[in-house]
């Protein structure tokens, strides 16, 4: 049975995981049995959002603790995960995965990837095991393998694949229900709500993206 | 089209709505094409549970704005909401069913109802419209209908199926595939995880649930 890993960045589209996202994932590695290994980064939070207002709030939040909502409390610390540890990772979207794994958000393609998190993503190229991003978290996914040419889609949005292609990857458009496969490195890519518009149409691309993932990881 | 509503009560299965449980609603209620109307009450969560310890926090957070990272913005004060704004309702679990939509998981049989909780299921209930409750809610929907002999189940934990008795309810065994249905009350409920173990053995039940929740919807 594959162990997957889910890299979690919060709870919450505005500044964690994008919770629909999230819980497809599991859902679709549950039905095809795979076994599932939750991680997060232990940190703060980069902000806070009101998700019923879009405001930021003036709290302090720590990414595996609210991590840890959608995990059931079933959750690991990125930084005591190792390649070796997992034979596919998949990186769900939300604004967290810019704003934490990532400041993507705010700084484009100077941005920077957190440092655990680079570490494994580099780790699993390196070791030829695959890794599926959703939504905007291929934005972080090809800063952390500038090196390697990845090749990506987030959708259609045509500033976040030219700073895409600025951080020296290839940016692919796709639709919602579409995936896009770099074989060379393993990636396995969604637009999910970069596009939408309903869940019904995120859950589409997102099963196709695991069964990809898990076919990769069995090669 | 079938409008159903999505009674959240936070994010997050200690001390909010099962952010699985939630979202698994919503995608099988998108799949069979029903317009989706999500709201909560806009009070301060009953306590806030750190779901990487399991231990308390010291922090309040209020139960609409943390509801509406499950809603993604897209969701309303419970307050609005009649039943004729709606053709069914359904309630998923998670811990924030019993603290905070009523307290019946500190006042077992004894439990108050959140005002307009009760009033929105009361007035569903006298106008012939479908209610769905997953997991722990149903314990919830006794209390808020005692008068009206309900019928539900929450798997086969005896203690809470004592309570429930207690309520004025009567308890049906059932197993996390399963549903049970209240057709003279128009009441549909699934243990989900009252039982679990697993996202995808969950989702069997709750798909059951939304298809019956529409057909009764429909009559």
């Amino acid at each position: 049975m594959a162990i997957i890993g889910v890299l979690l960045s919060g709870c919450g589209v505005y500044d964690g995981s994008e919770i629909h996202e999230a819980v497809l994932t599991l859902l679709n590695l549950d039905r095809a049995g795979a076994e599932i290994l939750c991680m997060a980064p232990d940190m703060e939070q980069n902000d806070v959002m009101n998700h019923l207002t879009g405001q930021p709030m003036k709290e302090k939040r720590n990414v595996l603790v609210e991590s840890a909502r959608i995990a059931r409390g079933d959750i690991r610390d990125i930084r005591e995960v190792k390649a070796s540890d997992i034979d596919g990772l998949i990186l769900p979207g939300g604004l967290g995965a810019t704003k934490n794994l990532s400041n993507f958000a705010f700084k484009r393609d100077d941005a920077e990837v957190q440092p655990d998190v680079k570490r494994l993503l580099v780790e699993m190229v390196q070791a030829g095991k695959p890794i599926g991003a959703i939504c905007i978290a291929p934005a972080t996914l090809t800063k952390a393998l500038s090196g390697y040419d990845p090749e990506v889609t987030i959708g259609n949005d045509p500033a976040t694949a030219e700073a895409i292609e600025a951080m020296g990857g290839k940016h692919h458009t796709a639709g919602v229900e579409d995936i896009c496969v770099d074989l060379r490195n393993k990636l396995v890519t969604t637009p999910a709500y970069m596009l939408g518009p309903g869940i019904r149409d995120v859950a589409s691309g997102i099963e196709k993206l695991v069964l990809k993932v898990l076919e990769l990881a069995s090669l």
